[in-house]
């Protein structure tokens, strides 16, 4: 470890073994090897409570499973997001929780869920992206709530809801082909809004290229844009403005 | 002129000179070496009131003009698209109408407007394309009316234009950026929507490809798109629908 | 329900419960949160004869199956589009007719059909899409007639129906490849014109973007140009146009 | 005005004049044709102290002026972006002060800071955009500090500001080219990152959208990302993070 | 039949039964429904030869059965591409070849071959497309010779050819990757080249399309380029160069 | 000059003054370092027809008259493409032919015209690259025909050519915007077809891509493809097939 | 043997057989026509201990084993590269080794290693193709050390290892998603820095085109760029630069 | 300087001043906040020779010329990059040397001149990005030999050049359009090669986006690839690479 390389240096400097320049010298490299790796390692002690997360999609099942008790050991806290059902099968962690449609297991997580996030996604389609991204930001520790399917056809949905609306302090709002409702929350609501595009639809939506431009390009100011499909990011983010 | 090959061919048939055989020789060629090009100048014939057409841009001054006297000479109808001061300026033909923002130029058109369409244009930037769809309908013989930047920031001002939204029997939207004033259109109305993308934005919005893709993959269905900036393509479309 | 509120609030109005200004004060507020929604009900009830609509391309079978059940329990008529021989022969919906090629599932639609709409495609392999917009405007209430297998090699089979072009009100054009033939049928009639570009083809094809590009860029002006493989969108908007 | 429509619809039922049926049924309509619009008008009210805001770039000279004279009549504060300093010059309003860098011009704002957003950019070609972010998100009320140039070339100049990371909420990273930035410095804070990326680059930069892809594929997770040069949406979003 | 439309009319004429006028009236507009038709069908009997040809990808294995019986009665030569062993075994066609590389089936074909047409391959990955394209021309009439494998790393097969490559018409060059070749032959020799870029490759071989735009880009001038694994193109084209 | 080279080992050979064996060596190597270049440039002098080309565009003026001068000295014959009136002027070369819509200027070229190469172009815009195809063919030795303005909206033109397109061995067609006019043209003849797309067109012609892939994809086969506005590499290649 | 072909020419020469013109006429198209192929050959047997290399993706298990055991003959060096276990347990080649996560199959290879590799891949996703380039250069004759997952997450692991970073001649750098590694190391090193792209990621990370287009931008010059995934070509770089 | 801060704390423990443990807890937060960063610095004095670089390209010519007088001062050595005539007069600077083909002007540079770097470009449009690799590579202290215009048509050049290539031990290749240089070259040494793919073409050459992918996928394994245009990278990895 490398704190015992600096205090070798500093009591050797205390015992007068060695002279200031050459422990100048010795420390003015260390940093650079192995310090900075050191303030990794410390700053990875003092943020604790954040699961490791593993993103299964593309990994075979046997390497997620012992990637994911390796991690286990070491935190008790642990995401898996795009997993499939073999994967949650062969986990064996007690506290597991898999949630089929997003793919996503949370291993225990934060307790206490505080502020609030609201997740919307534009179509059915497009509703394991907006699960991965609830089930991210609640595992993180905020409050999630979730409306699903408030697209043009299915706006009336958030009829009932203008509650939830106003006492979101960040929302999620997930769709895919056009895109477009980002901008029509957005002329709804003064929040930060965090858009993710969806690889749904065929033809030109481009695998999502088209809502995630659509997004950017959004004529209300200030949005927030994620990759394609990614839920987990949308979380990750909205959990960040949410502890605030 | 072919007509008089046939009525020749005809004539001869008649009076004995040339066998059916043989008249039929030359006229089952004929159709494929002029019929066709004759069937093409009588359709010209038939749709008389139709203006010649010409797509300045990029166009030298000179050319311009010089197409326009030609074309003018023809039909006395003209509509000029993209063009600039200079050719308006240049142009000295009487009557012609020089719309500045858009660049159209107007010379005569349909005497009689019929039925209603209905241009809406998102941002200021989007008037250009927006004017030049509107002058080309009533160009050709639509009644038109127009109501500017209605997009995100602007859409109250269709609040006093419900009746404009009722009577139009078809409705061209105009919008650059995301792209979305379509949907949100065809979310209030059962009309036919014709969607021109724009090039207005900047980064992505990648020249109008973002708008015109987003329109593509409306959730409303059966929005007719055009070519980026293709305010004339949207006017004709609109008033054959017009027409009906 | 909303209506049952803003009754309600008229009533404390009428019978002096509450002051004009607390009702105007609360109904001002009324339509953001609930008309808004109530109007979207309302709309959907004048268009009671729409059909609910289920795009099944890359949902579930079991999915599929239980929406098109709750939807056809609400209004008798249904629309599924890009279906597999497994969701129709778990269907089990009376009257539901499904179309192998398309993949196209119809259950009653509109009685009456009215006007008629022309579908041309332009190879064997367009077919699919070509059926889609042909069942869709014709579930909606349009008469439809389809001429396929029209594109260059097949041309002459438009020869023996010069009447159904004519006789069309509008004509959908389905095309893959380098996606010519609106351009073509667009130089021989003067309706209006949807293009459909399919994902048919190889190479620089793109799956379809150039025949969306080459018709989005026809010399023919005023053509209206749908998705890549969108035959509903094709259909709704034939219909809509037929409809006037 | 509308609010005149409601009042005189509730005296109607108050007196009796028409049925609660009745009025029912012109409500009904009403927020769909203007109460939607005196929501969104209301809206604006109550969102008092945002500016309006112009997107100079792309309009002729003569129009931003205009535009800008007839906004400021009504609520004196006015932000313009994208301008030149020919618009800067014929502008002549009392307060405006021009951002030569990047073209921002501000009149007055709000006049309380709160909170604080920090601005990073990474070499001096991005300044221009950073600059915009800084001066939109100070306009809109939130206290900004500025550290350009710290790029892998000029990391070092953050050294000295240690403190800036540490107290901001928010943290812009400003970066073209390969867009790196936001992921080291993401790798140094859990702050919200707002990564802007810039058309700074040549070749394969593809005019920004090499940054903005790593930006959004970037290995931290929950970064937002704004459009290519859109320092003004960066601005809006940290700010309404930082009133969190 | 239309040819008999025609003699009718022209009968009538001779037998005064109508009028010329009558019959110019009823011929001009035959060539537009019919004679264009009749025209298409002459020109099919004229170029008997030709094979009729079927693309199987994407194509069912009954369905493609289906259409080769049906055209094979009509003309006994016909040509399959992209086929598959199943296919083959399926056919139940006398003197069907099956090309197990490529996935042609030739049946019968022009009896003669004339002239010369070479194919060079640049790796064993390009071998279909370059067999294809050497069915197909052989298919059409010519005399084919093919040299496999010769790009940069097997060039040396080329050294015992220089008679191939002197007494070749046109040379069709097939290869992925860079798509190089082309531009070497079109060094060493004064013929026709045509240059078949294929889908071999990964990464930003981008299925083909860095093989195409090298060729369209050769500092060779004048190579003539296909699509993408369009084999069987370069073989009608090299026919047709060879027939000259 | 390395003939010298290889006469000298020859002599030495001879005389007896070096073994076999070392001359073995000495010729083993020089192929690789000289002979392949004397080859090259035995190669120019069988080919002494052809003219040094000069590609203008992004030059400078002053570059282009000096090449230009340098090669005229050597071989009298010479052709500029995409030049300005500028070069023309400021050339100073006898017989110096400048064609002002290409661009090009050809000194002398071949004297006898062989053949017969067509020359078509869809819209007038497209008469540049359609020209220098015409003066390039024509330059290096063919006779050549031009029919400009015969797309869709001057088809007639063709009508009075049918003997054109019966005598012509290729035909060149030059095509912006969708790109169809190829495959119409090769719906009419059997000739080796040289398509060559223009980047005339806006919005989603994307500079020509757009009927580039039109192009490689047309439903009649064989149609050989050229890069961009290359209408120099089309004369090359239609002058080689006429030549066969 | 073209060898001897010479040699006769020399020996006729000698012998006075042939004159000197004659002869020289012989050589002078030898080069083209065997020479240089022979050259190639000769330039084979110097590099002798350069290993025949398979890619043996995309082609079918039973031809790669073909062309193994015919290569193997040759040389018996041997390395294949994205082979299957299939493949591996097919090939009954002795000494050849299996590495199952990038797919490399090595058979024998140079037996002495010099100089120093270091191959750093960025995540757990990269290391089949970091696995591949260090096979591949330690095959080549170069040693290689390996140190995987050392992107921003697990940066901490080269802490260890800057004896490795400092020891080494060039450094490989395997990264997919946003591709900002090598920029990282590049930061730290002055060594040659080889980049390899990978294809992992989803959505915008483009199937590697991010990161490659990242990689090309970075701000630290001189980066070496390959192709997506491609560390058969990173290994061989590597290898010719550490023997320098 | 933060030299100091540690030497200071170095003798406080010395003298008993602060305990270990409180030394320790100084220095552990150092390197992050300053010793990272004074690495930076003093990485800077030992790489010395190392000379600033100013990318001109973009920047203002007042500007330029202000960075480049403060960054003269600290080191005397500086290269600036894409400059032009007009920042070269205003320079002022003793020893500046300006390269007006790439727009390179060198102030000093490192004086000895080690081992030997080959520049060839394709054509002569290639030259200014060749001339910048040069004057790079020459500027940090390698031997350059350049030989320009070796293309397909100019490849003679390379004919008494031999000498050239087997002393090179690094070779940087500059093409444009299909970039096909880079794979020949390849094909004739061993060494280790940079190719440079420029925006020089028109079309289909995309910018440089097609010589790009074509060096990218290069038959030749190992092939370094840059940037589009960036001749200055090429120069630095080819001098990292020499100086081995």
């Amino acid at each position: 470890m490398n704190e015992d390389e600096i205090r070798r240096v500093l009591k050797a400097v205390k015992s007068g073994k060695i002279s200031i320049d050459n422990a100048f010298k010795r420390l003015k490299h260390l940093p650079y090897e192995n310090l900075l790796f050191a303030r990794v390692d410390h700053h990875r002690h003092i943020r604790q409570g954040v699961p490791e997360v593993i993103f299964a999609q593309g990994k075979k099942v046997g390497d997620v499973i012992a990637i994911a008790h390796s991690l286990y050991k070491r935190s008790k806290n642990l995401l898996i997001t795009k997993a499939t059902k073999e994967i949650s099968d062969g986990l064996k962690i007690r506290n597991a929780v898999f949630y089929p449609i997003s793919g996503a297991i949370a291993v225990n997580g934060a307790k206490k869920k505080k502020g609030c996030i609201l997740v919307l996604s534009a179509g059915t389609s497009d509703i394991p992206v907006a699960e991965e991204a609830a089930v991210t930001a609640s595992f993180l520790g905020s409050k999630v709530e979730s409306i699903y399917d408030v697209g043009v056809a299915g706006i009336h949905r958030l009829a009932g809801s203008r509650k939830s609306l106003d006492s979101a302090r960040v929302i999620i709002v997930v769709a895919g082909m056009e895109g477009a409702l980002p901008s029509v929350v957005g002329g709804l609501v003064d929040k930060p809004i965090i858009a993710v595009p969806t690889s749904i639809g065929y033809g030109t939506s481009l695998r999502g290229l088209t809502a995630l431009f659509a997004m950017l390009n959004s004529c209300v100011p200030g949005i927030a844009v994620m990759n394609i499909d990614n839920g987990f990011g949308a979380g990750c983010l909205a959990h960040k403005i949410n502890l605030l």
